[in-house]
Formats: structure tokens, C-alpha cells, sequence
């Protein structure tokens, strides 16, 4: 029913990946700072935060992937994502941008149109109503909640992401990936995981860790969200509420392995 | 013993805040952040932070409540505190306002004097210097620790309500809740809340949940701390320790239903 | 086999901060602030975020100690920083500096050492190649991450404790403390500890407490790596993966008394 040719393709992103430790460099909103590395340590990549103009450019020439992060966003940190995001696209470090409440508030929809006109983003991850405001004005959400379903959003995803000239991986109930040609749909997950702030944010973040192993960023992003989505479910088996839920799923990022992550991938294309 | 309509109102109060899930906009302090969000997450509500001054008044004209929080100010988050609160009240947004630290620091006492001054807060919740700092500068505390107890309290914040025409919360062992005509006392609440940081700060935020769903400024704080108090009981049912109490803290904000909550609310007039 | 009289110095040092509950002024990272401010509440001082350069000379005045840590610093804060260091030195308030990230980028080097030249400093506290970056520039860190044994480091540390005229805590597998005459040796702490985020700035922070309790800086410091070891150990005991063990870990700074502290600490000459 799922894809086993992309479980494998899991299990080998999420090994290479452990025996890497690959540097990811965060630019990202202070909500989720603490949350995002410990999920990024707990899967075995190594976490660095920095933001200031004077050292950005020096952090991401020593990082296997760079996360740009647009919640609580001001000019002064957009000005450093894009000086970052210009130093990784010269030493082709990936980039992944979350574009956090694009379609909200007129600032962080032309911050994450600014990131994605001056920069060659890999991948962007967001609900279907952040990813879809990236091409239309039209679409106000409320926060950062979804207003719009994945079905809704696939064709119209693969006309963006020809248009932008990058893989969109729109996470919902059912997460679709597509770079404009392919098409992929991951099942993992659980409902719990809305009840937890930035698990979006870890998302992305951990897509960025299997960014720095595979360079097809299609399968990256999928098969980043299938161990993300799983581990969602395995925190659930022992966890019924958002506080240990939390706990539940920093511990499954951790011990999932290659034989768990084999059987429990639902990606399909 | 306790007062049963009061009970009931708590209940009509959280189901209401479940049923509208309101946005609720915060402009509050880096360490508790991420433990505001996951608690309001936690009780049902939709949370935002931000504070970038090109979008705080677009985002809390989308908000049922701003909550105001001045740990770790600096002067441009509290002229964003302004701007955010000043679109609220040309829209009827309820404001509350966590004067964190004030009567530690110059600079606190008198930022919480200017958003008080410059704004209409309908509600004010904060231990009882902080609050009582707010009327005159002699008290000045050890960081954000209590130095007067409720009892102390009583009286002056009567008093202070009516001179600051607003509701004031004062939280303690025992909470005090006055508009300056009515008090309320709730008696919600245990001893390990004190050693999870950001407690007070996610009161605060639980209150403006219930503000954007109570006209009635009073019972809307007091019904949130009685709640809040009530979920602190219940995790301390289960945990003795300051880490695994905050897990089941939040696991009680997501699981008290409305029969728990009629059954625990210990709300005095 | 370890040293019986400074277990005796650990218990009374943690009883000596439990009872006076010392107010802690940190000037911090954006990743850690939740994290230090929950680790110092369980271990019974009392912590303050504060980095505004309206407030810190006052705040650094009211404080035990001054914790400065500059991962995710920006020019505003390391001046910040030197603001509330100096009026920490005019008023013989200990200062404990954390270089997180010093030699991974130019920055964060310029930074620490600029705190350095600038302050009288009682213990810097990081892992060998943060620490070492502070006398050469040839060391690159990738991110925060440990390159150099503590082994390897041993006889640069006291060489470099003299030149810098400071104490020197280096935290590893084993924990280094020299002040350039004397050196222990800790060998408390758990693996897990490197799954969680902020373990070291964690470690800092609770030095800042002991600080405030022991004039002995290479006590102090000693001391409350024993403690915080210690509780990684008990906490080990229960978890098996970062998300629990983050929990536990607090459960047991919270937990331990001084008969367990005593029996446990694991301090060599």
C-alpha cells in the first residue's frame, strides 16, 4: 500500500544523517528556539541557533543545511536570513524556509515572498494556507492555524512549486510534497501534535537535517516528514495529552530506528 | 463553601474558549514564550506571538485578546505594546497586562506605569508587588518574587482598581480578583506552580483566553486562575517535581472538562 | 576514592543556596532562558532574565550573582553585558561567563574575549575547544560542539587560568576546574545530557548559584558540576531517551538532598 522503495530511502536519510551530525543553522523565532533543538539533537543532527549579522555568513559556511524561520519576525532578522541564505546558495548549502503565518499579516507574507525572490530556497514547508499566500494575496489565515485541506491545496501546489521554482512540502492531515513533477503524500502523524507549539517549526527544522544528506530534496522532505509523522505516532501509544505528548515524541525521535522506520513510513507516490 | 455559580460560569467559560478557539495575540517575554503557547495550545486556544512593529496592529485586529508581558522588555517591544494595544481598543480587543518585575527596576515600574496610562487594560494580573508597585514606587522587589501577602493586599487593591480603572488580579496562595466594586477570591492552586517558571506569565495568558470569551472582566479572570489553579491541583496529583509537574500541568489544562471543572472550582465572593 | 571533605563542601554549599534562594541575574540566549530559569527554580535560587541596558546595572545590583552567556548574542547585548558587569564588579557580585560557540565563528570569539579584557571574571565555564578559543584563534568549533579531550586540555587549562586570571570550569566527559593553581576533576554526569539542549548553559547557570554562596570560586564550581552530574545521573535512571530525561533531569535537581549529594558527588583532587 505504502512505497517501499521510499521506507528504505527513510532509512537511509535518517542513518546518514546519524552518522553525519550534520550541522543545521537556524534563524528562527524565539517560540520554538528550545523546542527545535532538542528535537534536532534527539535525532541525532547538531543544532546551532544564530542570528546577528556579523557571523551569520561565518555559521552557515560550517552547516550541512540552513532554516529560515519566519515567526516572530522583525526587518533586522530577515536582513540576516537573506545574508545567510545568499552565503549558503555560494557554497550550495541547502536552504529551507518556513514561511510562519505567511497570509497573516502583510510583513511576514512579504518577508517569505522577499526570501524566496533573492534566494534559491531547496524546500518550503508549511500549512496549506502559508504555502498557498506565497502566490496570491488573496488568503487571510487566522494565525498560523490552516484554513485551506491538503486536497484543496495540491494542484495549485504543483503549479507553485513550478512557479517558484522549488519543492513544497504542505503538511496537514496527509502531508503532499511536490517539486513540480513529482508528487508525493506522506500518512504519518497525529492530531496530538497540533496541540504542541512548533511542531511545524521541528518539521521543518528536521527536514533540513535530511536536506544535508540527500540531495534530492523531493525525498528529503518526504521521507524527513514520514520519520517526524511516526514518531507522532509512537509518542501517542503511551501519551494522551499535549504535556507528556511532547516528551513522548522527543524520546521516539530519538529511538526510532532504521528496522522501526523501515516498517512504520507511509509515503506514497 | 464555594460559590456554585461561579463554578458553573468557570464551565460555561471554558466551553465557550473551546468552541471559539480565539486567537490570542502575545506580546510577551522570550522565557516563557514557548510555555504560553503550549498552554494555551493545551486549553484550546490559538496562539500568536509576535511583536515586529510593521504588524502588530494587523495581527491583533484578527485576535480575541492581547496579552501584554513585560519580562525582558526593551523600549521598542514596549512601543510595540502600545501600537498592538492602542488598534485593540479602537476595536474592542480585551487587553491584559502581566506587569512582570515591576517595582524590581525602574525601567519595569514605568513601562507598566506607560501601557496603563496610555491604554484602556481590562484586566491586571500579577503577584502582589508587582501589582501594588503600580500606585507607588517604595516597594521594590527581589526580581519577581512576592514580597506582601494577599491579605496585605486586600485592601489596597480596591483601592488601586478604582484609581487605575481596571480589574486587578493578584495572584498568590490565595488569588484576589477586584474591579474595585466586587472581589473574588479563588483558593485554586498548589506550592509546585512556584518552582515552574512562567507560571504567573501562562495565568496571565489563560486569562486572556477567557477574556475573549467574557464581557464580564471579573469572572473571566477569576474563573481562568480557578481553572489554571485546578490544573496545577491535578498535576501535583500526580507529580512531586518541578519537571514532571509541568508536563501534567499542561496534560490537566487539555484534560479537565467542564464536570471536573465545576466539581473543582473553588471561587468566594 | 573521590574527595569526602568537598562532598561535604557540595552539600553545604546546595543547602547554604536553598536557604538564602539567591537571586540569579542572567543575561542569556534566546534557546536556553526556559530551560536555565526551570533549572534554577528546581534547584531553590531564583532566577531573572534581564538584558535591557535601562535595567541591568539596576537588576545586577539586587542579584547573587551574574550569569553571561553569549549564544545567540548581537552587538546590543554584549554591550549590555559589559553594562551589567561592571556594576556586578563595583559591587563584588561573582560573574560566570558561558563563551557558547567562542571559535565557531569570529564573533562570539571577538565577544568573549572582549568580556574578558573588560571584566573581572570568576569562572568561565564551557567545553575545551569554547574554552581553549579563548587564548588562540586557530581553533575552529564546528557549532558548539566539543573537538578537544578534556584529557588534551588539562595542561593548557591551568596555563590559560593564569593568563586570563580567572577559573576555569571545562565540562566533558570528565569536568576540568583549575583556578591556574589548583585542579578537581568531576566525574558526575550522563551521555543523555548531550541530547539535551542548554546542559551546558544549565551548568553555568547553577555555578552562578553556587557562586552566590561560596567566595571559593573553584569550590563553587566544583561543587555544583557534582550536583548538576549528579542529578543527570538519577535522572538516567528513570529515562532512556531526551525528551523524559529533560523531565527527570529537573525532577532531580529538584529531588536531591544533601544526604544523596554527599553520597554521590563524585569530586576529585
Amino acid at each position: 500500500m505504502f512505497d517501499e522503495k521510499l521506507a528504505k530511502k527513510a532509512v537511509e536519510n535518517l542513518n546518514n544523517m546519524r552518522d553525519k551530525k550534520p550541522l543545521v543553522h537556524n534563524i528562527t523565532n524565539y517560540v520554538v528556539m528550545n523546542s527545535t533543538a532538542n528535537a534536532l539533537l534527539a535525532c541525532g543532527a547538531s543544532p546551532v541557533m544564530a542570528h546577528a549579522q556579523g557571523e551569520v555568513q561565518e555559521m552557515v559556511s560550517l552547516a550541512g543545511a540552513l532554516v529560515l524561520n519566519i515567526g516572530t519576525l522583525t526587518p533586522y532578522w530577515i536582513d540576516s536570513m537573506l545574508m545567510a541564505g545568499k552565503r549558503a546558495n555560494e557554497m550550495n548549502v541547502p536552504i529551507i524556509l518556513d514561511p510562519v503565518g505567511s497570509g497573516a499579516t502583510t510583513l511576514r507574507t512579504q518577508a517569505a515572498k522577499r526570501l524566496i525572490d533573492n534566494l534559491s530556497i531547496q524546500v518550503v514547508r508549511g500549512n496549506a494556507s502559508e504555502v498557498l499566500s506565497l502566490a496570491h494575496e488573496g488568503s487571510r489565515t487566522k494565525g498560523v492555524d490552516a484554513i485551506h485541506s491538503v486536497d484543496e491545496a495540491a494542484d495549485a501546489a504543483i503549479v507553485l512549486a513550478r512557479e517558484l521554482d522549488t519543492t513544497l512540502a504542505i503538511t496537514g492531515e496527509v502531508d503532499l510534497i511536490t517539486d513540480g513533477v513529482r508528487v508525493y503524500m506522506v500518512y504519518n502523524g497525529h492530531e496530538l501534535m497540533g496541540y504542541v507549539t512548533g511542531t511545524g517549526c521541528t518539521a521543518t527544522a528536521l527536514i533540513g537535517a535530511f536536506l544535508a544528506v540527500d540531495q534530492d530534496f523531493l525525498e528529503a522532505a518526504s521521507t524527513a516528514l514520514a520519520y517526524f509523522g511516526l514518531a507522532g505516532e509512537k509518542g501517542a501509544e503511551t501519551a494522551k495529552a499535549p504535556g507528556s505528548f511532547q516528551v513522548a515524541l522527543l524520546d521516539a525521535l530519538f529511538s526510532i530506528d532504521g528496522k522501526a522506520l523501515e516498517k512504520g513510513a507511509k509515503i506514497r507516490t
